[in-house]
């Protein structure tokens, strides 16, 4: 049953830890903003997962990153003290690699995103082209004609949007005659988050880009990322993962409270993230909120639970 | 009443036209596509048009152009053959400028657009910056450091975007932080045209940049363009134009034909626009369109209208 407010773990009884504790065998967590911030580990959380896997826990790294691959994703967690392994992350480059390879994809991917699309891509010998800078120079007739009109859009058989802040009209343009030029093409995205909301900055995400792009082409894209329940399927379906003895852990409530509703998970917000005064004192504090962004469980960072147990 | 079908002009008699005639006062006329293309007048219509106000009709220019002042589209129209006053043409720069004028505007506004927008708002005496090439060069956070953190949101009372083919994440990124820091700050758009249609190309309009910045700040552009039915409120206020007695002349169906219908005006769809083939043969003949597209009447060009009187 749906609880209108979650409940504080903090406020728990250690009887009340053991039975929550109890309550499931499988961990999804978020990284970024959950694990670590900017690189940095957040104190105490490579003890707390270190303690959920010695509880026999089984726990895997689900994450919408889509400027690293899986293999950056594992370095940096390896590197600042968390023992997992390069399988039990759920990344989107990775689950687009997966994706195309699975269809027999041979023709080539445009990317409007970063380097590591590209390099996930070539991982699993797939060709690729578009990272980087692409500015329109000149005017824009002459691009057209340069740049656009010699496009061999035959060739281009997938479009992948990532976060990119290398975004520009010039590459909307490309993308969009990739896609609308042949209906066949595929159209692919990382993720849909719309904004990262930072104290003193918002910055636009993938979803901000996608949906110029998403409203040109008249088309919406797939995407591979959280709250897309898919990217779990092959797990429950192998029964790897029951989703009513699974946690999922995560800072931000339409994306990670939001994908744990929808696979039928139980859901534990930790507040600290970059948005977590939003996602407290706005998104739990608004009286219309979406039910399925409110977790079952707040904690105010997963450093606590070693506390708590 | 609604007509499912339109009446294609040149298929009346002359005493048929000659009533279609008698039953409008005032034309409004779309410009690029009906009246001219790439600065070239079509065929035949500044004599259709010289012929109208021969006849006594009362004529207005309408645009969604935003990369170009009302002075600058006057001078085109000017020189190649069209008899107008300024006065007598309707585009959002001005309409923008006038509306900053109204509420006695004294901040600076940042534009991600042309010139032409910071022209305009310049003969009205108000201050703007953003037009040209914002590359996000080097790291991210550096730039958001240099860049962002150092932007004086107060002093910004506004974001007006347009067409822009230097559009950048970096554009998006100061909008989106001059338009949430500050809830005052107005946020404005010439157009919300999403795409301009080339039979060889598919060109994102103001409207796909402005929906990636819509989905970042969460919040909706007043707009300035067709088929915003405010545009010429004034004048149907002021009884310069009486909607049952006028004629909305255009060549895109979702941007002319439903601005027409919005204000309660006759509409007449013509051919002569680089999206034309679309319009025709997608729009119209799709069963689902929304009836609001469909015209009263097409001719294949405004320039026929000489031969049918």
């Amino acid at each position: 049953m749906h609880k209108s407010q979650p409940t504080n773990l903090t406020e728990l009884t250690k009887a009340e830890i053991a039975v929550w504790l109890n309550s499931f065998d499988t961990v999804l967590t978020d990284c970024d903003g959950v694990l670590w911030h900017e690189g940095v580990a957040i104190d105490g959380v490579p003890e707390a997962i270190a303690l959920l896997k010695s509880l026999g826990k089984e726990v895997y790294f689900v994450t919408n990153n889509g400027i690293k691959t899986s293999g950056e994703i594992w370095q940096t967690a390896t590197t600042i003290g968390y023992d997992i392994d390069e399988s039990r992350i759920l990344a989107p480059i990775k689950a687009i690699a997966e994706y195309l390879q699975a269809r027999n994809f041979r023709k080539k991917v445009y990317i409007v995103g970063s380097e590591a699309i590209s390099n996930g891509l070539a991982a699993v010998g797939i060709e690729s082209f578009g990272p980087g800078p692409e500015i329109l120079q000149g005017k824009l007739n002459d691009y057209l004609a340069q740049q656009v009109a010699t496009q061999d859009t035959d060739d281009v058989g997938a479009v992948v949007v990532g976060f990119d802040e290398h975004f520009t009209f010039a590459k909307m343009l490309k993308a969009s005659n990739y896609i609308c030029s042949n209906s066949e093409c595929l159209f692919m995205t990382t993720n849909l988050d719309t904004v990262h909301r930072y104290p003193a900055f918002r910055i636009p995400g993938t979803g901000a880009l996608l949906a110029g792009l998403e409203t040109c082409v008249e088309r919406k894209a797939l995407q591979f990322g959280k709250p897309n329940p898919e990217i779990c399927r092959a797990l429950i379906r192998s029964e790897k993962i029951v989703p009513q003895r699974t946690l999922m852990i995560g800072d931000v409530c339409e994306i990670d409270m939001l994908f744990g509703h929808k696979c039928g998970f139980q859901t534990l917000l930790v507040g600290s993230g970059p948005s977590s005064d939003y996602e407290f004192n706005v998104v739990l504090k608004n009286p219309n909120v979406n039910e399925e962004y409110i977790p079952d469980f707040v904690v105010p960072s997963l450093g606590h639970i070693t506390k708590l147990i």
